[in-house]
């Protein structure tokens, strides 16, 4: 997907929430769990409550790996029957050197047909590289992230007082561009979202956090909001599993319907 | 696998050699293709002509996510085929909040069985520390990579002097001991072996680069030595594509062959 056509998606949904698919097989109802595939039912039913509402879908592939060879028919089902018009996200975080690097994007941009994919930037450019050679296909930095391990190395802070976090950030920028880059700011860090946004203006960013996580959408509006909205905001337990009863699929509808309602005040107030 | 069995292991062989079963449909014999599964059959007679050399096999699990559910099939028979007295070694590099790196933990040690995985320490301690619960199982963090892009972030330096992947070193080690931590240290960079030696001087390192990539066994051995040999070091495309022809098997079998022999020469000079 290009950059503008996900721009008019979120002008046109009045939303800017991406639902994160991370659908646990010891979560979802049970009356779900005598179906050929409990999976992909939960998904179905709630990409069916919930695609009025957002404008993206991200699966966590470690829910899907975790079932083996079957979780993978799960996810690229899941991903085909996701409705045309949403960014997809692969939360992978894969990241190798740049032979195999290569080998992750054929998995996820041509076997899975993802949009994006997220990436965790350790080992560098060439880690990174093989995944922005495929056309309208992004890439997800993994910048600040929002788990309380953000702290142990996303802070180091070197001799001119950057922060390995802004280091990221400054040099990855450099290897593509706001087209196919994005990166991953926590919410729970609202006030660090101001300063990854004075380093990168123009490029969007993928925010985990709201909910069960504690950040704040009004914060991260705040702090990280640009002249294209250039944000997409993930809730992934707060929508799946806001009941375990036979209602999920409405309860769920309901969530992400209040979220949308919160983001659509966001963008009437901004004038997007 | 416990630490002791894998040094007797080593003792017994005369090896510290890890396969790297970077198993690719594009470059395995064009003769095994008409088979069902072919990098099944091609990792079998890898594994026959080369297990009496080696101590250990290591999967790039990029090579099988690429052919999608089958690539997981392929990946468990593999698994299953290995012998038991090998170490295994799951290189998946992955790395996500606590709540998401159980269910990666969950995939690679409970429905795989292996006994290693290695792991991106960017996102920090609740994204390691899951794997860690797992009695007799591994953890092998990057610590400094083989690859060119290690020096665009694993080099940065803080105030005190401090390199990334030696913080990396020091915050990690206090999360695991040398019972269930290993580190992945690139042959590449041979004089930083000796560094990261001396900044956790009792663990194991997983040592890519030795073969394809240019690194030497002789410089690992000097720099990365201790009391428990410390080191597997890593060969996979010297070994798996020694031939393209019907005689690949044999020849990988030299190559490891010869491998082993210049450890041993390793291994006696250090009375081990």
């Amino acid at each position: 997907m290009k950059r503008e056509e996900l721009i008019e998606n979120i002008k046109r949904q009045r939303s800017f929430l991406c639902v994160g698919l991370d659908s646990d097989i010891d979560r979802i109802p049970k009356h779900l769990l005598t179906a050929k595939d409990p999976i992909f039912e939960f998904n179905k039913a709630i990409i069916d409550a919930t695609k009025d509402f957002c404008v993206a879908y991200k699966p966590n592939i470690a829910f899907y790996e975790c079932m083996g060879p079957k979780g993978w028919d799960t996810l690229k089902k899941t991903i085909d029957y996701i409705p045309e018009d949403k960014f997809t996200i692969a939360d992978a975080k894969r990241g190798d050197i740049g032979n195999t690097s290569k080998y992750y994007a054929k998995t996820f941009f041509e076997y899975m047909d993802f949009d994006a994919i997220t990436i965790a930037p350790y080992m560098g450019e060439d880690s990174i590289t093989p995944f922005l050679e495929y056309k309208d296909k992004w890439v997800i930095v993994l910048a600040l992230t929002s788990n309380k391990g953000a702290l142990d190395f996303q802070f180091m802070t070197d001799m001119n007082g950057e922060k390995l976090y802004e280091r990221v950030l400054r040099t990855t920028a450099k290897w593509g561009t706001p087209e196919n880059l994005m990166y991953v700011v926590g919410a729970t860090r609202a006030e660090s979202i101001g300063t990854v946004r004075k380093n990168v203006p123009d490029h969007f960013f993928l925010v985990p956090g709201i909910g069960a996580q504690g950040g704040s959408l009004s914060d991260t509006a705040n702090y990280g909001w640009n002249d294209d909205c250039g944000l997409l905001v993930n809730s992934s337990r707060g929508i799946l599993y806001a009941s375990d009863g036979e209602d999920f699929a409405e309860k769920a509808r309901q969530k992400a319907k209040e979220v949308q309602e919160e983001m659509s005040k966001v963008l009437d107030s901004k004038g997007f």
